[in-house]
């Protein structure tokens, strides 16, 4: 199909579809004349997922690339993608200790504690406790756990014969869907309001 | 306290502070002379609440301000309160069939299919199959089941007695609990990965 085809099809405008050819986003079309390419299945399948990411994940494009990025050259081993997620960044001043007895008293004491995921929680306890916010210590405990139960069942769902599909799973999965989550979250407070207040 | 302690003390430079002041974010200072103000303990506290929805929680200054401002006039009854979550938007001809479906079966039924919370998960779930992912129907479930359990402990822990800490807790908890959820997801993922690759 042509352009304005691809642009009917995947309601993203052509002047969009021509931005994401030019940064590299989305691979060229077949060349048909010196200005003119045609554009298939895969170029509509493509859009879709830039789409999903940017508009529905609200990923910006710099983080929509680099999921991109991840999808078309998957790590080759199972062992490999997990080093990807479980990537240890340069050391940071950051007190970790609440987060570390935090996992402690999960039973997650594997988890490297210098590793990226832990350093995202250290600085989301220290954001609520700068806000003058507290959670109590057993309710924290409890939304790890249910936390914990949500990355089991995530994790369980990783197709680890294939490494393509399997890296293709946990980027887009990570990005897609926490926002259904978060959604999920937000029902369920309209849905524990009701009952609580016996409405 | 002047204005340069002020900002020693809570971290956040001093045209920063001058830009919270002009914006109404936070309160005036007490005048000393034509040109001078002294700040309190208020200004401080204010200004770590400011910082953590800012830089920790990640909000839009737009987002800081309407959090700020339902937690300086809050609704005068927890049921009002409960409205102004529930909030009924305009009529939107998203397709809300999946997301009503899995309500259902989550045993929520007592939402109000047209509240903004079902709006948010029926665009998360369409663009996790826009950008052609798909979580097996179980499984999408049982995340709604560790989700309710989440915000089942939320909303246990508003202090239904007094309206003004109910409206703090809730706008506060909703922007602040977010991002220590994803982060313990992101650590539960790394955990189960250890786990299930045997490491």
């Amino acid at each position: 199909m042509r352009i304005g085809e691809l642009s009917r099809a995947s309601g993203v405008p052509v002047p969009t579809i021509k931005y994401y050819l030019r940064e590299g986003l989305l691979h060229p079309g077949e060349l048909t004349s010196a200005t003119q390419a045609r554009y298939g299945e895969d170029h509509l399948e493509r859009l879709g997922l830039i789409r999903a990411l940017a508009e529905g994940a609200g990923l910006p494009l710099a983080r929509v690339r680099t999921v991109l990025e991840a999808v078309d050259r998957p790590p080759s081993s199972p062992l490999e993608l997990l080093a990807s997620v479980t990537e240890v960044p340069g050391e940071d001043d950051l007190d970790r200790s609440e987060a570390v007895a935090l996992l402690q008293r999960l039973g997650w004491d594997d988890v490297d504690p210098r590793s990226s995921s832990v350093l995202a929680l250290a600085r989301a306890l220290r954001s609520m406790s700068e806000a003058g916010f507290a959670v109590e210590p057993e309710h924290l405990l409890a939304l790890g756990r249910a936390m914990g139960s949500v990355a089991e069942i995530e994790v369980a769902g990783v197709p680890l014969d294939d490494p393509a599909a399997a890296a293709r799973y946990v980027v887009l999965g990570t990005a897609l869907v926490g926002p259904v989550l978060l959604a999920l979250r937000q029902v369920g407070h309209v849905h524990a309001s009701l009952q609580r207040l016996g409405g």
